[in-house]
């Protein structure tokens, strides 16, 4: 159950990265550049930070390790902004068990996708949350990622969970603007349940159309960038949204496209890291850093971003 | 190969309604119908008509309907406004036959999707558009169709197509944002060559981000609508897309919402036409027109629509 | 309505080769290769025919050649045995002007895969073919193929459908054994409605489990192959099985495997009987017959599979 | 790096039950239930037990639990029967951590599905299978499971793995029978790699064309049955494959059926033993036990299963 000393998630909007996970070995975190990498990501302005999702390796990392980068991440950020910490698994106790060291270390919220082994259906989608919410101590984001669950979190599923206490918003990965659109049309009398987006490609006209914010991770790298083009969007002002979208594209263009397989994405914004001396870029397994021959191309690309950004 | 008598499509943006097929049975079109329909789009201000798209259940007609449907309907557009052909067919010599009508009768171009019984992959997909291109008496619009078609064009393939004489844009019906703005990004020096985007719940954020303009179902019913969300987001007018974009997404909320089985969208708009006297409802199979509580609950839509829209 | 005369399918198994189609370029047939094909495959000892299927390019060819291979098939055939014809398309109109033609010219049944543009649901696909059946003039055989239509035709749908008088048997080329185990159970106490296996690799198994034969592309280039494995599985000569068995997986293995992107079956086949002196391997478009390099392989493997069968 | 003292892994075939896992509540054993039911399945006469699959629900249940069902179970079954361990994890460091567990406690081989949050291509499941198989001190199936894992290890890769020593075999859970053959097909000269079958309906063909033997859940309920139809498929007796086989298609049709969305397979073994008084029915979240009504029917269903068998 819900306690009454349920800390108020008061973020209206903004720009929370998904924040990688720095590690020096498979089950060992990179403590500094984790303390780094916090820094970095809150002097560039981020209106709070999301750990343990897609892009933070979650579901590669040991338990232990999960924990650890929960207790030590609110440590390390200490108030200055909210702590989203990813429960998203496959067993509902770990999920549990992961919400309380957040709730006890002092995260804001939780997130969480569908469990990702079976496709749950519509009513089984409503259950789980359901029940998972109630076993929570910290308010939940819901995350629909249907590439990864194999699912998709409808929007009326939406409309139903967000009638309950404790469920006050979604981060969408889908990538599907009809989908969001659909939220945003079915949630627009509910301005306290916040739509989140996912893919920092369509951030900006995200937010135009009604989006709280981007939960985007190139804001890993680039905070700055990503925090001005959330405030153009969310002002209106297209021409400025059109020039700051465009390097936000090139760094997609750039960054996300070198090496094979999938995870292009997750590399490169692991390896940029890197470059720029933040932290390391080892990688859980089963996905391994970029080789040399890759990550020069980072080097490449990184250098050719900060001048156009300069 | 391609005429020096090609016509010039020379459309820069806008609303090209994919306009549904009038029938009166399984072969037999609705002529006053579809006489109707052309008249109401053209008077609402759209910039183009593409008949033998997804909308006008292309797929579902026999090959002579769709030469009729091609001659009709250049008869009655009169050259008033461009008239785009879909020619998608798993054979490419009944595409070419359909092109040559739609030449014939001064249709400005053609679209196609790839063949859609065996999935192709992109060298495939470049052979085929390099082949199909070839033998067309028109230019050609790609149409991204992953749904139906099992494949997506990628952006590396729609650049590697576009440096080819006669290929000129590409409608994409994915929905998805993220392969939108790579899109976008990919084709950004290459400005004639033109983005269509199909989902009408998308298309304000897709022009204030860079599309041409909307092949947007709803066109086919409240044109002026349409014409006038694309004017504002092509002005970057925020306040009115908002407002105007409201209007559509109840559209789609309230008429394509009805029945089941994902024929919801196609079978709404069919009906709406109805409703408002414009044409027959009448489906080719294995579609069917909507059954009586159906029809109801389009009539109470529509009226719904007709108020909030005056 | 299905007429008096609706000549008896009573083949009650065995093997039906799914014919490729000998073409001499894009729209015309190569009426030599079709009668050389049509007389090794009988001489084979097969126990029926079945063209215008998947492996017979069948959505790829235009409607003239599909009316034209049908009518030149039946003659000659020449009634020596049951020619099936495949009348799988999005348009129900032209599905029934082929069986029609394929009833004017003396075949014995239909078959008919779910259109595939879009995908149809279980309900939709009663409606489909119930509707289907009642406008043809032969017998149907029903057609699950997911891979290409995105849908399975579930065996509570077959069970219903095989009450309507008509509706005779199905096709399965989804290579899911569980699916085939479940419709020879559901459908065991109805023996007259036979259950034909697709993919050679398991025909042996399916007809040794209840299976009423195969329809196996490699019976095009080597039927005697196949109507003995189909004897011994019949007769449960379990050590004949797997020899014969062996050999079939020889020829899947290096015939079928060279080239890429889906289409080394097809190919494999056309041009194994390009290399036999049987019949041209043009292929009609998107698809290409093979290039030097393959056809060399091809040569090899032909070969090698002769030596091993002698 | 692989033990001196790795066990011997010598079941040359038979039928290894996907053993379920008996719980008192989300994160509790059922002790009894799970002492009655190892003896229940090692009296009918099975050649191992496979804990922590599908079937074992592995991915919903508490890494602690996990551990403790791996210690408990090698305990009750005391060397009676090889122990199989499920140690499928998205993450590696907890994978090697029970096989370590399931080293310690006597069990004779590991089973892993890819991780099944990313879909991992072909080379990347070579890296893993190698990374994972040199961190484990037991020996290591392989588990082919794409509807959960979106992954298909092809068999190509399967022989590239099998060179590595330690991996010795593989599970099969497509139901996709032309994979099963060409996996036979491709291993055919390496017989001490093992290749098991997963889905039950298809156990009796798959071990006649070569399978070693079933990992079937209704093993769990009926040991006797599978291990006399592996038998008889296995001594190439078909006339009694077909019998017992259809005794196994009557479990399948009237045990696995009840429910919804999926989990009717996993829910009907769990109420069977339930309703036989072997263990608890509790399942863990985010699937529920069966209600009332749905548990009326399995036991109408044990009861006909039962006269049926007897």
């Amino acid at each position: 159950m819900k306690l009454n000393s349920m800390p108020n998630f008061n973020i209206k909007g903004g720009i929370i990265p998904p924040m990688i996970t720095p590690m020096l070995d498979d089950d060992t975190l990179d403590l500094e550049g984790l303390a780094r990498l916090i820094n970095h990501v809150i002097d560039g302005g981020v209106h709070g930070v999301f750990i343990l999702g897609t892009t933070g390796e979650s579901t590669n990392l040991s338990n232990k390790l999960k924990h650890e980068l929960t207790q030590k991440t609110c440590e390390i950020v200490a108030g200055r902004v909210p702590v989203l910490v990813g429960i998203t698994d496959t067993s509902t106790v770990e999920s549990v068990k992961l919400a309380q060291t957040a709730s006890d270390t002092g995260a804001a919220a939780c997130v969480a996708a569908p469990p990702y082994y079976y496709a749950l259906s519509q009513p089984e989608l409503i259950e789980y949350y359901t029940d998972l919410n109630q076993r929570l101590p910290l308010p939940l984001f819901l995350y629909n990622m249907p590439v990864h669950t194999k699912t998709v979190i409808e929007p009326k599923t939406v409309a139903e969970l967000s009638k309950l206490e404790g469920i006050i918003g979604i981060k969408d990965s889908s990538a599907n603007a009809v989908y969001f659109n659909k939220l945003i049309h079915t949630m627009k009398d509910k301005s306290e349940f916040t739509l989140w987006v996912g893919p920092e490609e369509i951030m900006a006209e995200a937010v135009m159309m009604g989006a709280a914010g981007g939960v985007n991770g190139g804001a890993n790298i680039f905070p700055k960038l990503y925090v001005s083009l959330y405030e153009a969007a969310q002002s209106g002002d297209l021409e400025k949204v059109r020039e700051l979208h465009n390097q936000v594209m090139l760094i997609s263009d750039s960054l996300y496209t070198i090496g094979k397989y999938g995870s292009s994405y997750l590399k490169g914004v692991k390896a940029a890291l890197s470059v720029l001396g933040i932290c390391n870029d080892f990688m859980a397994s089963p996905l391994h850093r970029f080789e040399k021959s890759e990550r020069d191309q980072v080097v490449k690309a990184v250098e050719n971003i900060k001048s156009v950004l300069a």
